[in-house]
């Protein structure tokens, strides 16, 4: 017999590890505990369930106890929770939560990937009993019990993350009246807050009644509905609520054992993911990582990098030094009929470093077709791409209807590689006109990025449009008078780009000139002519009036 | 005024220069030269014209003569063919096509993107009247107007590249019954063998009369009909034969002129896009690049690589000096209901340069789904992944319905950079449910590979089976039994690979052990068990009985 392995939390970064285990060390002895009924169910597939889009609910577990036993010999004990580590016996002691009997395993190594859990702050009513959270199958048999034996008619979630927006999504498809309510002025945090807003509009578009920087101060039950009193002073009323407005590492056991914490309760580990006990490994939600992109400690509760590390921990154990090289936060999520999706670094969290605008870093913001335009079917996408001083790429965020998921991995490898704005122009993407277009949206992204970062294309933010001087400045709208019928920028007036090179007379070249068109391409031929006419200072609306219109419009 | 720039060609490489040399220089004097009608048309549309995906004409022509004069000053002129080149004097002779008159142009730059034509071999009865071409929009008109008038009912297309499927499949649109008539043993060339087989399935399954390993002799028209007779004496009756045999660069012009031309008739340039003259330019389908990954000299007659070398020409007319870096062949067709795609180097090119597998290069083939298997729709795709000794990644093909696109892209991106296999394991692509699962495919064609290049899974490939000798080896089935009732592999006994811990002892350890499952999966999962149990030589299929049943089923 080998090593002895026990691995607390059987699902999405325990059960990878284990398997793993099996298949590079046939001779270890291991044991999962999970103080669930479940083992390697999936999480991420929970919301589908409820809404039905997901029929089976045998579908969620992708593994049992018993094919995990048979496949690779591996003891699970589901209902056994670890309650303590003796880290100098290297041993635990664990619960049978189905018996009440508490015994005690010895280890070789210990693997910890107890996961995170909901946040559930202490707001007045929040145990009432229609309030609910998302987190593992009995949460779900009991949200998906509530919905088909009560039937609510409405209900609340308070959070606009991604597992609110995809419970809001599959609530409203059981047929329920849907309020999000959300703290901040955004839904999807990952995302910035101009590209949050074509979300806001859909979700309104939906029917979905969305509440924005406004909290929850007080749940009332009353007679099978909550009333959720905001701290506006709004109230919304409900069958069900659904809390989600964050996670929190499960890390109590950790703690208790001394192990070294973050700040968070994120437990702290090498890169070969040990924690500071040599023979205790830790991964998943659990744990502190490396922020790939700006090298700084992070949390980042997600599947695929459970996943991964679960893999390098067995590998480690078996006697490899595998590295985890961090985390860069690619995440994606189906919005009704919106994917949004976002990789790296988002503009607010550079802010938030202390970085500027123009000086640390660049966006650009672009609005390319998913597929050739002449091919039916093709769908616009916002893309927003913003890379350093160098070019370097830092982060995208990606809002569209399809063709989203295949940019954000395409930009998500270039990052891993340290790829920069002239990479992205290089690439050669696979081209036929139901897939893309012979320069595909990353490619665009990339020129447009060049032209930024070069200074051949000066662009103005929507939010400086605001604070321009009206005396020195004129904005000009450069589409076709038609397209000025449904909505403008205030004060501007019209030249459209064709008609620029006989009428820039008309303009004041000691003027800062802005110019706008419906998403920035005819903007930047405006712009670039205008410069090369003897303007000075030429700036391109970012993102165009498109981009404009979401935030103002 | 500035530079007078002269282009050849006023599609693909030659408009997207103009425009974007308009866009960097306002001032230079620029004429297009096109001897067709029009310019800047959507030839990749084409097909899907013909087969009425595309229902308006106008869709086609992405720009017109007037436009680009209005948008971008360039002084077009269609209809008007460069007849020679006068390189001492600097000038062009033209003809204007329309009026008969000939003209001089004189340049102080000239830029060449005169494309390809398709190749037409001296087939006896090649000039029949129902036998056509499709490069442009008089050809598309012709072919359009031919269906639409005469309704043919058999079609016979010559050629089975991707032209020919699209084709074959648009005429298939619009009721045609349709032979496809192939000299190789496989459709679309830039993948392997064992998976073209998946393509020919399809086409089969879709009612398509497939003749592979069959050359044309002879075409004989007769009374609206030509037969179309095959080396192999077969004959093929249609009203309509569409050639799509292949291409050659058009470049008489250059020749001509005495520019420098490979054997195969492709400008010579060097990596600025500038041929053995130092004024005048090349780009596009007609001249001659580097491999990016085998870094020997290639034709790749692809919309993506015309578009950015006009760009990158444009610029250094303009004065930078930007590097075109060669071309990976990274490329994408829609075929039915598939999807076939690949990008790199394939294994008979690796071949034909002398590589031995296992040697100089090493393949894995997985079956992936396109998203999460809990999550409705998930499709499977067939993935094969090239790479050499040091795990660099060489190329990747994918046949499949749903997320090709996606995971070929990724892949072209990793190879850009010089990835590894390594690198797959490791990127950070997005997941949820309805985009991908926690290991995306194409981390899992990571792990699978390095899994092989580090000898944890010796793998057998689908041609090595039938020279297996039965005397030093069994093949195992680690399948449930139920699964062998639609077909195995012939000798193979059943193993089950849960039974495998309590049965290897059936096994005998002197013979080579041959393992398969149904895509390579749970086999990979035997293999590791018997390997650590003591078996020496225990090799697992690669891509399983999916891709051994694709070639011999
Ligand atoms: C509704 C929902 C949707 C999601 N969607 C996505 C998505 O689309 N994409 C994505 O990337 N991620 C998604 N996630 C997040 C993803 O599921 C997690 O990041 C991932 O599961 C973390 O893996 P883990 O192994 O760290 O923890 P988990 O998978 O949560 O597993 C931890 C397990 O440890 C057990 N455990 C904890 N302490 C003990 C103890 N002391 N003794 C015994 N057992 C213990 C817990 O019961 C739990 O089952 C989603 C999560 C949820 C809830
Ligand atoms: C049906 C079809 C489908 C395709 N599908 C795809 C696809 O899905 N993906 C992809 O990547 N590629 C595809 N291609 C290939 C792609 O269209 C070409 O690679 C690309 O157009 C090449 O650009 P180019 O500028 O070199 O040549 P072209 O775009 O062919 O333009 C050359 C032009 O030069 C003109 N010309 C030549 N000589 C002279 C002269 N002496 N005087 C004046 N004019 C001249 C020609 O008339 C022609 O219009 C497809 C091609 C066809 C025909
Ligand atoms: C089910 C679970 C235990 C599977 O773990 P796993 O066995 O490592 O993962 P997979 O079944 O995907 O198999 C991956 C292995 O198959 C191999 N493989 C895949 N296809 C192959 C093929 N065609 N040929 C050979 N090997 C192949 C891979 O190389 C990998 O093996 P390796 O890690 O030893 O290199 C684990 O992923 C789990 O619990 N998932 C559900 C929970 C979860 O992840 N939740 C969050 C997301 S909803
Ligand atoms: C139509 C055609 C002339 C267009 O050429 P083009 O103007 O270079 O290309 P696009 O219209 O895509 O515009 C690209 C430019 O817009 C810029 N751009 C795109 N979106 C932008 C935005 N939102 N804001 C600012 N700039 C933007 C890009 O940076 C790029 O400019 P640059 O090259 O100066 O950096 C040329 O592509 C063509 O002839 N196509 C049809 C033929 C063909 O390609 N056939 C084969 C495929 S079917």
């Amino acid at each position: 017999m080998g090593k002895k392995v026990l691995i607390v939390g059987g699902v999405a970064g325990g059960a990878s590890a284990a398997a793993r285990l099996r298949r590079v060390d046939e001779t270890a002895e291991i044991i999962l505990f999970e103080k669930g009924e479940y083992i390697s169910f999936a999480n991420c597939g929970l919301p589908y369930y409820i809404g039905e889009t997901i029929e089976e609910r045998s579908a969620l577990l992708v593994q049992t106890p018993e094919d995990m036993k048979k496949r690779f010999n591996i003891d699970v004990r589901v209902q056994n929770e670890v309650l303590s580590i003796n880290r100098e016996k290297k041993s635990i002691e664990v619960i049978n939560l189905a018996s009440g009997q508490k015994y005690e395993e010895s280890y070789d190594v210990l693997v910890l990937s107890p996961g995170s859990t909901p946040l559930k702050p202490p707001i007045p009513g929040i145990n009432n009993p229609n309030i609910f959270t998302l987190w593992n199958i009995p949460d779900t048999d009991a949200i998906k019990g509530f919905v088909d034996n009560l039937k609510p008619k409405r209900a609340a979630v308070i959070g606009g993350g991604f597992i609110g927006l995809e419970m809001a999504e599959n609530l409203w498809d059981r047929g329920i009246q849907v309020s999000v309510i959300e703290m901040l002025d955004q839904v999807m945090a990952p995302i910035d807050f101009e590209m949050a807003q074509q979300v806001h509009a859909h979700l309104r578009q939906k029917g979905v009644d969305l509440r924005l920087s406004d909290g929850v101060k007080e749940f009332d039950y009353n007679n099978g509905v909550t009333t959720v009193t905001l701290a506006s002073g709004a109230k919304v009323d409900a069958e069900i609520v659904l809390l989600s407005i964050g996670v929190r590492p499960q890390t109590q056991l950790a703690k208790d054992a001394g192990l070294e914490l973050n700040e968070r309760g994120g437990i702290v580990v090498d890169s070969t993911l040990k924690t500071s006990d040599p023979n205790i490994y830790a991964i998943g939600d659990a744990v502190e990582v490396m922020d790939f992109v700006q090298g700084i400690k992070a949390m980042v509760p997600l599947a695929g990098p459970a996943n991964k590390q679960g893999r390098i921990a067995a590998n480690n154990i078996a006697g490899a030094s595998e590295e985890y090289k961090g985390t860069q936060g690619t995440s994606i999520a189906k919005v009704f009929d919106l994917t949004v999706a976002n990789t790296g670094v988002n503009e607010k969290s550079l802010k938030r470093a202390g970085k500027a605008y123009g000086v640390d870093y660049w966006t650009s913001i672009i609005h390319s077709k998913s597929h050739a335009g002449y091919y039916p079917g093709a769908l616009p996408m916002a893309f927003k791409l913003i890379f350093d001083n160098k070019g370097k790429v830092l982060g995208a965020q990606i809002v569209g209807h399809d063709g989203v998921d295949k940019r954000i991995d395409v930009i998500a490898t270039a990052i891993r590689f340290g790829g920069t704005i002239e990479d992205l122009k290089e690439l050669e993407l696979a081209y036929a006109p139901p897939y893309s277009s012979a320069k595909d949206p990353v490619n665009m992204a990339g020129f447009t990025a060049e032209n930024i970062l070069k200074g051949d294309l000066n662009v103005i933010q929507w939010h400086e449009i605001e604070g321009l001087d009206s005396e020195k400045s004129v904005i000009v709208d450069v589409r076709d008078p038609v397209e000025r019928e449904l909505g403008y920028v205030g004060g501007s007036i019209n030249i459209p780009v064709d008609d620029l090179r006989a009428r820039h007379g008309e303009l004041d070249k000691s003027k800062t000139i802005v110019v706008y068109c419906a998403v920035g391409l005819r903007g930047y031929i405006a712009a670039r002519i205008l410069k090369q006419l003897g303007f000075e200072d030429v700036r391109n609306l970012s993102g165009g009036f498109s981009t404009f219109q979401n935030v103002y419009c």
